[in-house]
């Protein structure tokens, strides 16, 4: 006999005490109001443990009374794995986890607590004279056990790695209640398998993260930034390569952006000013870093190594700090000027690099097909083969319309694509709620049986964000 | 009833034919012989699979036979993971998988099945005009499923990371005989669990890697080399955080020096010339990449800022690619010299890199407390806080009344540091046979239990190289 909410949510306060449980749905909005504002189950309650001994108890409570739990940081998830599927469920706020434990900038590391915002992250490492590269659009909310429970990306994915990458270690409670403590700052450790990278990225459902050691880099003295003309994606592509030969590591971002985002921009007055050094079909905004002590000029040099073998026909390097927030402001807008044009179709989806050219012209050739007029706006991490490849619907067009006749329609034709060249569905927002049924569709079966296996193993109750990701529960 | 070695021999004669299969003991000297000569056991008999496919067979009647296989690539690892732990067990040659399936220079990886020997991949990478950046003492020997099962590092884990880290994706063979099909070169894929990383470095123990998709990356133009004089660890530390400051991700190796290192070497001619700038109680290697069109220079100008700083008395940078060699033979004749003054204790340790200092003194110090006399030889991957922590028997000792009196005393002496600092008694070898009750005295039980469970729920008949490092099967 399952408990009802008022059940759940005494029993919880009986563990944590009241304050620390919201029990009256009128009160949750904050915790179920999800940014795709398309998922509207409530929660049995919400409990926002104040220790991890704390939520060590809640655990091992819901493991005996088979309660569902959902960890959430900042609510910022695009895929819906931090609110609720079946409404029964208590939602499980790492917020008041919210202490950066220690900083150790020699070393470079940082111990940083789930429920650290992670804007405040980066203060922290900036107050010692270092940085975590890892920048998100949601960072003012988005907090670290989410931003690694989804293996979060971001623009420096280039240089710097994923969530993933730039985590050492992790602490977390295991579906029993039982505190799983890896937070390990070695970089050579060979002693067992690789339990980091399994809870990383598990999207809450094997343990709940409370804790991680990040890796913490070294502020370059400065950013060389450039807006440059490309042709096409393909002349973009090698445009990648020379930089990546020339500047290795040092080459901090490469983001492929079309003409139609400018346009878009300019039309509705985001921009302040052109950045760009005059019209182009496509842009690439190359940005590289300098360390102290080195010397300036490295991307100018490489810029003048592709203008020479005809790889671009202009460019503008910033020569101020306002150049650059200019910049990195038309690439940072391209999601937002879209909702200005009506209505639009969206894909977070991955090629290998090679492909990206070939994604884009097929894409765009197979959404023509499908839905004449309709406008493609694909931008993103060239450089890391991830394309945000959206869709503005035809101008004039009924957006309500558009997206009933051709949501579904366009998200199967573009996976086709993907799939067909080698790529993932979902290259940075995880699978969540979103995505479990394109997941059983397109991933491996081998390797869905194994990731079931895995979960079974851990969390046998199936208590752990039941139905996410693999929208698989094992009792 | 178990089957009895001829039977094993016949019944894999009968799937991959009778010349993919030795049986006679006396021609399995190869692959029983084990490079620290500490492990004896015979086995069943010795299968080379000439396909991925007919590998799929073998586990799949294995499976089905509780017959216990035991993947071997080059037989260099140090742990004795790839030699037989009772007797009765089977081991499988991956040899004979040695195709190099693709390479792609832009998109910077290169496909090569777990039988590629390590300096073949290197080889094919240079043929491209890129480079595969993990180098090992064995790589004349050591093949890639094995490199990648124990996660090895190298001198280049500083700049490029480990085989965890430089590996994208795999191909493997699970207890079942299913191929779980995970070669990927997506950089940014989040759909479902981390299963590449936990197949990286599990010895062998959760599925036989059959092939892995690895990161390759532009060649550098050249390199910058320097051998350091530094008084003490500490000011070595304070060196190396310096040249990352300065130099991040170019900076390609920091290895710490002892002199009795030099005075092991120079005394039993195994340098052609001494080179050291002039004496000293430390030395620092280190080295720089240059990518084409850039400037060198970059380790001149961040030596002179260390000397400007007090934290170096002098200095020599390579001029030629012969001071390069010798500089590098200096570092990598480390072990060998050892074995000219006797006998000598090893460990495999890592810490935290800020307290890679107090490794070494408090060690040494308990060292001889124990053994007076004893020869503390610490040396290596400073920067990884990655040290070879050996002792030289005091001079003229008997060898083997000291390992007898000392081995095991001195490793739980050490292992007590390096607990205590927080750091880890496998650094780099994992833990095959040798290390598995260490494992399980040293490990967090939590984790022992999570990593039994994970074994458990892959494979449940205990097949795959049982025994090895976790000492647990679940059967």
């Amino acid at each position: 006999m399952p408990l009802s909410s008022a059940e759940i949510a005494s029993a919880l306060a009986t563990i944590v005490g009241a304050d620390a449980v919201v029990s009256d749905t009128a009160k949750m909005g904050a915790y179920l109001n999800e940014p795709r504002k398309r998922f509207h189950k409530t929660a049995a309650a919400v409990v926002t443990p104040p220790s991890v001994e704390a939520l060590q108890a809640v655990v091992r409570w819901a493991n005996e009374n088979h309660v569902g739990l959902i960890p959430q940081g900042g609510n910022t998830g695009l895929v819906g794995a931090q609110v609720p599927l079946f409404g029964t469920e208590v939602i499980v706020s790492l917020a008041r986890l919210d202490r950066i434990r220690s900083i150790d900038t020699a070393a470079g590391v940082m111990t940083a607590e789930a429920g650290v915002i992670l804007e405040n992250a980066h203060r922290a490492a900036e107050a010692e004279g270092a940085m975590f590269p890892l920048w998100l659009a949601s960072q003012g909310s988005a907090r670290i056990g989410g931003v690694l429970s989804s293996n979060a990306g971001g623009v420096n994915v280039l240089a710097y790695g994923n969530a993933r990458e730039l985590t050492m270690g992790v602490e977390a409670v295991l579906a029993d209640g039982r505190l799983y403590q890896g937070l390990n700052a070695l970089k050579k450790d060979n002693t067992g398998y690789d339990l980091k990278d399994l809870l990383v990225g598990a999207e809450g459902t094997l343990g709940i993260i409370t804790a991680a050691t990040l890796k913490i880099f070294p502020l370059p003295e400065d950013h060389e930034t450039a807006l440059v003309n490309v042709a096409s994606p393909e002349a973009a592509l090698d445009v990648f390569q020379l930089m990546r030969q020339r500047l290795s590591s040092r080459l901090n971002a490469f983001e492929l952006i079309p003409h139609i985002g400018l346009d878009f921009q300019l039309r509705h007055g985001m921009l302040d000013a052109d950045p760009t050094a005059s019209p182009s079909p496509w842009y690439a905004l190359i940005e590289v870093t300098r360390m102290a002590g080195t010397e300036p000029g490295a991307l100018q040099s490489a810029l003048e190594a592709t203008f020479e073998k005809s790889l671009i026909s202009d460019a503008v390097i910033a020569e101020s700090l306002a150049d650059r927030t200019r910049m990195w402001a038309f690439r940072e807008q391209m999601s937002e000027c879209q909702s200005k044009e009506g209505a639009s179709i969206k894909h977070d989806v991955s090629v290998p690099i090679a492909a990206v050219p070939a994604l884009i012209s097929e894409g765009s050739a197979a959404a023509e097909r499908l839905s004449p007029g309709i406008r493609p706006v694909p931008f993103g991490h060239m450089g890391d083969g991830n394309i945000h490849f959206n869709f503005s619907q035809p101008a004039g067009a009924d957006p309500k319309a558009f997206m009933s006749q051709y949501d579904e329609a366009l998200h199967e034709v573009i996976y086709d694509v993907v799939l067909k060249l080698g790529g993932s569905v979902s290259a940075e927002h995880g699978i969540g709620q979103l995505k479990t049924d394109l997941l059983k569709q397109v991933k491996d079966p081998v390797a869905l049986e194994m990731m079931r296996a895995i979960k079974t193993a851990l969390d046998p109750n199936g208590i752990l964000n039941p139905g996410k990701m693999l929208g698989f529960e094992p009792s």
